[in-house]
């Protein structure tokens, strides 16, 4: 088989979410624009080849030859699209975009040329993303299928990694707390302002500066509050206003920050 | 009394922590030296006015005399201070800085002019923090005496607000969530990486990102993840990944934001 530079890379998109739409857009600004969407959904599939300028197809059948296909679905649709993908794409690299789910799902599908390139970002269909500020980390089947991707994953981001499926496995869950857990601590807060008739607008200055903090310090000395202070008049009387899985999320967190505080100062 | 304007009134700082050195800082730039730093630490103290290019002392008697006085020393602490300052600075405007402290605290203490001044912002003493992006809540015990605090504030930021003691309260519980305990994920996401050898800096787009999304969604909107998706494979994947309060805060949080997007869809 001839190698082909990344431009040549006939490049399929399975899938049409969140991480699907926002690498394709990124897919496109780089010159590398995908032969075709593939969708089950004909709304979602339509919508994203509109957006890309390129074909779709629901039917796996209809779709062009193709040198690497991207996933990205859900977790629990992987395994039969992957099988669809090995028998339809048998010499293409097969690649999936999920951070927990193990490269072998490829071996299992019997699949030949695989890997997984994971974009580890929180991706909203209504918020565009700079994929040049987005890690990608990488693996693949065998030392020669890792350029094909790590060419393909550096024309939309500086950051690219290589990471194994237990890595990877760890980074979404870092992923998780960091991003999807603590969005849940904003909207908690969100919670807390509108029942008191107080705009959430006011909290951004103190959630960017939060956020800017690990540029240059780690969490544990960017800590602050109450728990971290020890102060247990505020934290009881905080515990008194709330109510609900919130409270019980407030004596928790408080009682982790707690702990690593004490076991900073044993150290 | 005559009426100063904010460049001539003679400012104490009583305190010398975090808040303290931001805020004096802050104040310095604006062109508003404080004539003294007050604390009872002689380290923190003369660190402090060596920063502002101010006179200090750890003996109120021998502070200079002042028109307005802002403490920013600890919940537990207040109650003796403002007594203290109340006695020696029996005419000046006295402010504390607490967010879950009601003004009362200074009527107990026998003040005749006061109110508070709350800066809803994260300080670390190692971090400046540009006050022009601080939200600042002023409360005062008369009409006339809010102009002297909001004049102050103004000099320091553009975003200068009334609030009640009550809902400073849930200000400080939602500054609580939104910088304290999103921190706290911070935290767990480093441990998480750390055991497996993996750098937090590959966080720091994603954090950057969670935090920048809420100028443009709701935390709700916003919200991504294994719970918002439902994805119980996963979560049970990863909760088998975890041990200790990490593992009850997965479950615990993973509820919060399960419930959440439940009810959204029922609306």
């Amino acid at each position: 088989m001839s190698e082909h530079s990344v431009e040549n890379n006939r490049i399929i998109l399975a899938g049409a979410g969140n991480l699907a739409t926002c690498l394709g857009v990124a897919l496109v600004r780089a010159g590398v624009t995908p032969v075709a969407v593939w969708s089950r959904s004909e709304a979602s599939a339509s919508a994203l080849a509109e957006k890309l300028g390129c074909p779709y197809s629901t039917e796996i059948t209809m779709l062009p030859d193709a040198d690497i296909v991207i996933t990205a679905v859900s977790d629990d649709a992987l395994p039969h699209v992957a099988k669809q993908l090995t028998e339809r794409y048998s010499n293409a690299l097969l690649a999936h975009t999920a951070g927990s789910v193990t490269m072998d799902i490829w071996a299992e599908a019997g699949a030949r040329r695989y890997g997984v390139f994971y974009p580890m970002q929180t991706f909203s269909k209504n918020k565009e993303v700079d994929f040049s500020h987005v890690g990608i980390f990488i693996e693949a089947c065998a030392e020669t299928v890792y350029p094909a991707l790590e060419q393909l994953a550096s024309k939309v981001s500086p950051m690219v990694y290589r990471a194994t499926s237990r890595q990877r496995g760890y980074l979404h869950i870092a992923a998780v707390y960091a991003c999807n857990f603590a969005n849940a601590m904003y909207s908690m807060a969100h919670d807390i302002l509108e029942k008191e008739g107080l705009p959430f607008e006011v909290m951004l200055p103190l959630i960017d500066e939060t956020a800017a903090k690990l540029h240059h310090l780690s969490p544990e000395e960017a800590q602050t509050g109450p728990a971290r202070r020890g102060d247990e008049t505020i934290m009881r009387k905080q515990l008194a206003m709330l109510d609900g899985t919130k409270s019980e999320i407030y004596a928790l967190v408080s009682s982790y920050i707690a702990e690593k505080a004490k076991n900073n100062k044993q150290l």
